[in-house]
């Protein structure tokens, strides 16, 4: 046994670029990332999974093509597969994400914000 | 759409008892749960999956049968599937925890805080 507790202040400090998502823990075959976040993201989907969004510090809008989703720390929500949406956050805010092992940030969408490695912290 | 966002204070409020975990949303075939923590629990393991613990409010120890992990507020732990565990909190403790759906709580082990139900706040 060699895992270690994450501390997310920690693993903050670690990174500052926006929209880049970092893996900090793997459960089963899902991924534990942390993000900065700041502007506004692409509108796009994942087809094949839901998503959740967990706020840690800061406020994050979550667009949706019927509303806007503002989550604040200590609120989560959960985008379900193949639901349009667009994150966006007017001052940087710090997010947890957590999914399935291999997806990419923009889903079915081509960009300069596209990622398409595993940048582990 | 119907989905609302949590907010976890708001979802704490429902619920009082120790030991006693409330799902708050699913992803996929996964479960986000809630529960309040204080005292000791169990040693037990989970042969088929791997668990996450992410701390909330307070201070919990999560015994492993080489050491004790002291978890705060912003840390979290993956316990590897088939590892024993024992989840302990010297004050309340409110934590996060992410498992496939039909996990047991006390995973092998046969307890009076094993809890079969589902129990959706």
């Amino acid at each position: 046994m060699l895992e270690e507790k994450i501390n997310f202040k920690n693993k903050y400090s670690k990174f500052n670029k926006h929209w880049s998502p970092r893996i900090i823990a793997e459960m089963n075959d899902y991924q534990f990332k942390l993000a900065k976040i700041k502007g506004e993201f692409v509108w796009h989907n994942h087809k094949d999974t839901d998503e959740t969004f967990i706020v840690i510090d800061g406020e994050m809008i979550l667009k949706l093509r019927d509303r806007d989703v503002i989550l604040q720390e200590g609120e989560m929500f959960v985008v379900p597969k193949g639901v349009d949406h667009k994150p966006c956050a007017q001052k940087e805010c710090k997010i947890l994400v957590v999914e399935p092992r291999g997806v990419v940030n923009t889903g079915d969408v081509e960009s300069d914000l596209t990622i398409n490695e595993d940048m582990w912290i």
